[in-house]
């Protein structure tokens, strides 16, 4: 079995030395001199867990810096959906690639997609040594659907890389119908797949859902049995505390994207009802042209900073952000990892301490959240491969 | 006198050679071969203005991390202060120069300061190459303030190095008297000096000021003959409309600290009423302790972000806000710098285009707003001179 040694490496505030056993982290303590297949001097490096970015359309890197500072609408229906249109398969494949060397840069291991060609995009995901979970995208009378949703459940990655899972993604209550939704979930929950969609992102989508179907879109997917410990919600900046607690029992993941949210206007995502329902809340880029990166250190302090705008400097703080961005992503899509620990997949970074934005080291955790640049980011290892440095 | 030849550089879309005499852009479009005392290959690279950061605290980038996530009179009674009170002028220089690595290194040619040892800052600025405009702070009752603030105003580094100048920095309303105050402005305006003064940062202070004064700070300032075109105010989070017109009548420069309100709990700054003022805006990193670091081009990202967070996509686009980082600074400092043209003082960076996060190159302005990281920074020319790269 292959081996790595970490050396000298800095980890909960004390110098220590890391072995990884094949793709699990086996000790932590070892002595200097172990053998391994491969050894990393990392003094003056310290190892922290790898991001799992929970919600992105990884190929709209290619629209980055395309089409900002406009209202949604014309952003949506006369810039984003005509290139999209135009996009080819191996399109979507060289976005992901690129959005996938973005990603691994910046410490990220995993991703949750949502877009088309997945085959596509499993090639730029097994070709970078990361883990996704990719989405295949339903929508109602959309062409790709057509071409993509057909029979895809049954072609499971993970089954040859272990790194892959597919989720089935209905794209959004206002672009997908009841019966199509349901249907939705019931391939996924036959084929034990995760669901994907974006769920309260803005206030038009919740007074359409309430003139349509007479309630708000957590009630309204509550009463139609989509929601479960299954479901991936991106964005649900609307959603009142009554929700919050619908979301928190049946077990929903939620994936906040603050940038995004924040630059297409959408709102403020509500933390302290979020965080006082207990629901599990991750960190996700969403898509490049929107955003306009896939950096999830400075999405960590996007949130973190958000959070706190109203009047309340110690709501999220930075070792509670690093969780969402990290154990709670890791653990949404039951990837046995997120913390550095003995037993766990070795899912790792080491950072730069020596970066003049990582001086005087007063707090890790808080130069990471607060002060770093991705570039800080020296080593990145994926399922105990070095996948960066 | 020294010349600088950039060659083959991306500048407004056209790639060119650009030639630097002295301290001044002399010309744009010059040819390949011209003779030069230096010249750099820039290929691949785009420039840009170099950053001005209106507000700071550099020596504070020793307390980067020190304290986090706690409420506003906490962190800075029981945290920040009683460090503060164990610096000595050495450990201001020590910070400064921490800071002003940073900065270079993230593109920032000049930067407003508010501290103490004025003296051990200008050696710092000196040997970083940087240009200053560093701040004699005057509290009332305060140790330090006794102990700098004395007859420095005479005291002008610019006469030496072309790139410093001292500010009368009278630190807030809420610890500074009204005599004091006054005394302050006739001091700076007796010597042609700048006054940087933080102004209506929280609620509290617009409610004690109103309970003392009986009208808000910035009334307050303009009541007391304070308010002109000298005037740097820092923050301005809670500034009303006719608070606004006052501020742009009398030619005053806001500095706008998006990260540090946010982090603080503060509020959010009134973006649509300050643009509609048509006051000058510019941008300010404040302390790292309350960022935690001084990268402009993130202060970007959070200014366009946080203006357009509440419903309007197009607020504060992003050629808009990089001028409040660049030339707007400039110019209230008079400095003849922030826009690459010919003439104007050589202050500038250039790019790197070929990092993942400047890819592709749809818009530059767009990718290095909302896109990079500070790392993406190449080469920075202040004043003529290459100062990092």
């Amino acid at each position: 079995m292959e081996s790595l040694l970490i050396k000298n490496v800095l980890h909960e505030g004390v110098k220590t030395n890391i072995y990884i056993e094949g793709n699990r982290i086996s000790a932590i303590g070892v002595p200097a001199d172990k053998e391994a297949s491969r050894v990393i001097e990392a003094e003056g490096k310290a190892i922290l867990p790898a991001f799992y970015n929970t919600h992105t359309h990884a190929a709209m890197s290619l629209l980055r810096g395309y089409a900002d500072d406009m209202p949604l609408q014309e952003w949506l229906t006369e810039w984003i959906w005509p290139f999209e249109d135009k996009m080819t398969a191996d399109d979507v494949k060289r976005g992901t690639v690129l959005a996938a060397e973005e990603m691994v840069k910046g410490g990220t291991v995993f991703f949750s997609d949502m877009y088309f060609a997945p085959d596509k995009i499993a090639e730029a995901v097994d070709a970078a040594g990361m883990r996704a979970a990719i989405g295949v995208t339903v929508m109602e009378n959309h062409s790709y659907a057509e071409r993509e949703a057909k029979s895809r459940f049954i072609e499971n990655w993970n089954d040859r890389t272990g790194r892959m899972s597919l989720t089935v993604a209905p794209h959004a209550i206002y672009t997908v119908g009841t019966e199509r939704l349901k249907e939705a979930a019931a391939k996924a929950r036959d084929n034990g797949l995760k669901l994907h969609i974006h769920v309260s992102e803005t206030t038009k989508e919740v007074e359409d859902c309430i003139a349509a179907h007479g309630m708000s879109p957590v009630r309204y997917l509550d009463s139609i049995g989509f929601l479960g410990p299954d479901v991936i919600a991106a964005h649900c900046v609307y959603v009142d505390k009554e929700e919050w607690d619908i979301l928190a029992e049946r077990g929903v993941t939620v994936a906040h994207c603050p940038c995004s949210n924040m630059k297409l206007g959408s709102g403020r995502f509500p933390y302290e009802l979020a965080i006082a329902s207990g629901a599990r809340i991750t960190l996700g880029t969403d898509g490049a042209s929107s955003n306009n990166n896939l950096d999830m250190r400075e999405e960590m302090k996007f949130a973190a900073l958000l959070a706190k705008l109203n009047g309340d400097p110690s709501l999220l703080p930075a070792t509670e952000v690093l969780k969402w961005a990290t154990v709670n992503g890791a653990e949404a899509f039951g990837i046995d990892a997120g913390v550095i620990a003995e037993g766990k997949l070795a899912d790792c970074i080491l950072l730069n301490l020596n970066d003049v934005t990582m001086r005087p080291l007063h707090n890790l955790v808080s130069n990471w959240v607060y002060s770093a640049q991705a570039n800080v980011v020296d080593t990145v290892i994926c399922d105990g491969k070095v996948i960066y440095g």
